[in-house]
């Protein structure tokens, strides 16, 4: 008798084990069931289908060769049988089987598995705040709610809108009602920051700056404690701890939890925030049981922790090593490094591995490098500047992950996944300063940023990189908090550094790069002189030289002014 | 006393370690000599200043903060001296003493060192036919060669130009003739194809379908037999095996070879081809003796084997490993990979690690594995093919190469940066498969181009996948090679198939992808049927699915009609 092989959810891991397993074993029967009537789509496009980039939904969950994935496909194409708008309700182990309902007619049915798959992904978070239930509140969990949001949208009912959560979907929510519907877009933000444990604050700085460029208004720090409706009962006001935001529509994006109620309720092993615990295997404590995607634990292979990670590419891998394994080819899922890239309106954000302020916390030893320059030459027309920023362990020269920020295309995605698969292999330092990426001039640089960023971290690990941590410099600069003793050194060209010497008269010094070494003599020796240019290099070489002239009194700023003045500070114009 | 360092050699890798071992060791003495006058340029740049896209010279020797670096820069800046039109003629190293010659006065001179670090480059290969030294054939050896041929086109004496060698500098300058100054352009190329080693021939192949569709000719497997002058005695024809190409102008970009006679000369060991032999510190035969860039020679991480890497980007990593041995830091460089890409008009190609071909060479039974695919989601306006075509060791699974060619853009260069580091560390195919790729809509897809090649080659190593070598379809189509019985099973929609099947009525039989399952049996036995869709995907199902039922007697097609269409064969319009 062939083999029954039954797999709970049809978005993303679902269908891949699915259509996979049918591949390596022809003859097995195998079934996909899921409680909705639309599978199988590609829930990251949701913002662009509700922008309108994507005309229809059908886009969404259609093939590259435009054939839409529906049930027919599944069964025609891919052999594969499919069962929408049915619920599976539980899973009796020891008969195996799943005990099924009909999501409209309430009908009861049952389907025995030999081999059974998970994949009942994520639901998004709910802030269980008063009025989180009125109606025009919206969260991205399915391809019906953002059918429904868009409807709205093109019945031009909604001119101003919040979205509560400032992570990847939350902004990318955001530019997709402020862009293309020229909708007045607030984003508030629990966090002292958008992308919290994501990216640095440094980053972090220069996506929100990017957003209230582009007139989304970013409240970090901040969070909803009400929401306010009118008489019918749809919501027209957030109400936050420091001001009330009119509004036609909120976007909770809030983060998702994992579905794992279905399992935890046939009493397999889940973690105590409801993800499904797997093996490298992606098996469940049950052996005949596998399970993968949005409702799985895996591990963090930077931290070597337990991580969730809720993603698209991810649970595609995941369901293709669960298909191998139905078919006892042993592939395995070790875990993730994180990696991330999302589009913010003209720049693009991304990271790899951990962030600084993860890592500390972790009990790493982590510095960071930041080294900014021409993400190809110069002269080329294409050119811009770009930011990477290596984080480090100081005790080990291990790199713990790398962020970045650019103009919008695909060069910081280029670093992002040279770093990725290094970092996953516990590469150093040296790993990355000789990292050979391909080199043309409309490509990149002959020491490439990434090169770069790694050598920043040598020199800064090694000591003979000494920096400011930018914050504490913005603070000092915006008079939120003192240093007695301080003064700039300003390195660049005297047409450059001429204001800022006027405006900071007390405190800003400039001697351009090239003629220190015959005037270095006239420094103070008595102050902090906070070297300055405008990418750092500079002044990395010349706070070496006047260590060498015995002057320790010496700080650089990293990514010197070309980071400043990406931070939106009120004093960097001067 | 102060250690003193003489650097011979002033363009990429021997500035880079003076200008790192005078941070490393403030106390030292740094001299520069070379004998050119104009020093640490982009020498990558050249054939974008030839185009015009870099309007003055001195932008190729410019910091990104717009300081020429002359001798004045060096010195001041810096704290390195230079020595600009000085020949290093000798090296005494039992006195520890250079040889120096002045190039105008040819008055001698010598500088002592403690250390020593030669930098002396490569130098361009010229082929020994009669007439190769007349007027208007011209190498791309430096930047003075590079002002003199903008020189003659800026005077249009350029109606017709010949390049020699179809390697990227070839490609690059032919663009740069074609493109931007309206030259007709012609490449000749004594091996089968361009990028001869670089990549495989079905890629070579679309790069020259892409130079012709821009309007310059290529002649492979052709070679200059001798240059005809006018009285004059300026180059008016080149001769080949084949035909006459009248031309005003000739650049020989036949590779280059080792400058490595100074060394070969003070008894250091050399390379039978003289480049200069190193060891992971970048220390010659003599230990006080360092030597970097062009006139090295180095190690193929992939092979094992010696190899030269005449690069930009591999000369800093290298000067930078000088600069910290002459410190006392243990860097090492441990040999490359072999990071290439380029710009060939409105596309690119790039690869890492070794070809197909070079890896048979080499011994190892490798095969290639194509995936043609979205670079980004299908939705996103910048959406475009890119080929990525992995190179696999059956053996041992260990991944040996990728190979890639796409829309202009820096979409390929994430896929070969993300490789390249995977490959020097001797990665598999399964390490591929689940590399993690940063992943956003408008930057790739849920299963990326690059993780989908993996993929393919699991699949292909695992004998799940049987394809037909595209060249040897291609032959068949073009009827120089015959196969008694093939026949091809289109799975496209029957509107793209028609025409095909009208065209070929007895080769060409059309059953659309999700109708095989039913109809299956009305397909042939007896024949071999090459399974053909547009990328390979439906395809591989198909055979998988044919294999199930008994089916033995197919071959897909790999990367399917996209791979054909972009190689410039006559029939594929059909």
């Amino acid at each position: 008798m062939s083999q029954r092989i039954v797999v709970i959810g049809g978005v993303a891991a679902g269908p891949k084990a699915a259509c996979r397993v049918k591949r390596l074993l022809p003859d097995a029967e195998v079934t996909l069931i899921d409680q909705d009537d639309l599978i199988s789509y590609g829930g990251c496009g949701i913002p662009y289908f509700v922008s309108g980039d994507v005309a229809d939904e059908k886009e969404l969950r259609s093939t590259s060769f435009h054939m839409v994935r529906d049930e027919r496909f599944f069964r025609e194409a891919k052999g594969v049988d499919v069962r929408t708008l049915t619920r599976a309700v539980s899973i009796d182990r020891k008969e195996k089987v799943v005990h099924l309902e009909d999501v409209k007619t309430g009908d009861k049915d049952t389907i025995s598995y030999d081999k059974l798959v998970i994949a009942t992904g994520s639901r998004p978070n709910v802030i269980p705040v008063p009025g989180h239930d009125l109606k025009g509140i919206f969260t991205i969990s399915s391809l019906h709610k953002a059918i429904d949001i868009k409807g709205l949208l093109a019945q031009g009912k909604v001119e101003r809108a919040v979205v509560i959560g400032g992570g990847a979907i939350g902004i990318e929510m955001a530019e997709s009602l402020a862009d293309l519907w020229g909708i007045e877009t607030k984003i508030v933000e629990f966090m002292p920051q958008v992308l919290p444990r994501i990216v640095d604050r440094t980053i972090a700085s220069m996506v929100e700056q990017h957003l209230r460029e582009n007139n989304v208004e970013v409240f970090t720090s901040e969070a909803a404690q009400r929401f306010e409706g009118n008489d019918e009962g749809w919501v027209k006001k957030v109400v936050t701890n420091n001001r009330e935001l009119p509004c036609d529509l909120v976007i909770m994006a809030a983060g998702v939890r994992p579905r794992g109620e279905l399992a935890r309720d046939a009493d397999l092993e889940v973690s105590p925030y409801g993800a499904i615990v797997v093996n490298q295997r992606m098996q469940t404590s049950d052996p005949d049981i596998y399970a993968a995607g949005d409702c799985v634990e895996t591990y963090n292979l930077v931290t070597g922790k337990k991580a969730y990670a809720p993603l698209g590419s991810v649970a595609n891998r995941q369901g293709r090593v669960v298909a191998d394994n139905l078919a006892g080819i042993p592939s395995r899922f070790d875990g993730v490094v994180g990696s991330f890239i999302m589009k913010v309106f003209d720049v693009c954000v991304g990271s790899t591995g951990i962030s600084t302020e993860v890592a500390q916390a972790e009990g790493f030893d982590a510095v960071s490098a930041m080294a900014v320059q021409s993400d190809r030459a110069h002269f080329f027309p294409t050119q811009a500047l770009m930011f990477n920023n290596l984080i480090v362990n100081r005790t080990d020269r291990r790199v713990l992950g790398l962020q970045g920020f650019a103009k919008m295309g695909d060069g910081l995605l280029a670093r992002l996944n040279a770093a990725a698969g290094m970092i996953a292999r516990r590469a150093v330092i040296e790993d990355f300063s000789n990292l050979e990426l391909a080199y043309a001039p409309p490509f990149s640089t002959a020491v490439d940023v990434l090169n770069a960023a790694a050598n920043v971290a040598d020199n800064l690990v090694s000591g003979r990189l000494k920096t400011v941590p930018t914050e504490e410099f913005v603070a000092w600069m915006d008079g939120k908090a003192d240093h007695p003793d301080w003064m700039a050194l300003d390195l660049r060209h005297p047409r450059e550094a001429e204001p800022w010497v006027k405006a900071f008269p007390e405190k800003w010094y400039a001697l351009v790069y090239d003629k220190v070494r015959e005037n270095y003599e006239k420094l103070p020796r008595d102050k902090t002189l906070i070297i300055i240019c405008n990418a750092g290099t500079r002044s990395y070489e010349i706070q070496v030289f006047l260590r060498s002239k015995g002057m320790d009194n010496t700080l650089v700023l990293p990514g010197g002014l070309n980071v400043i003045r990406r931070l939106g500070v009120s004093w960097w114009q001067q």
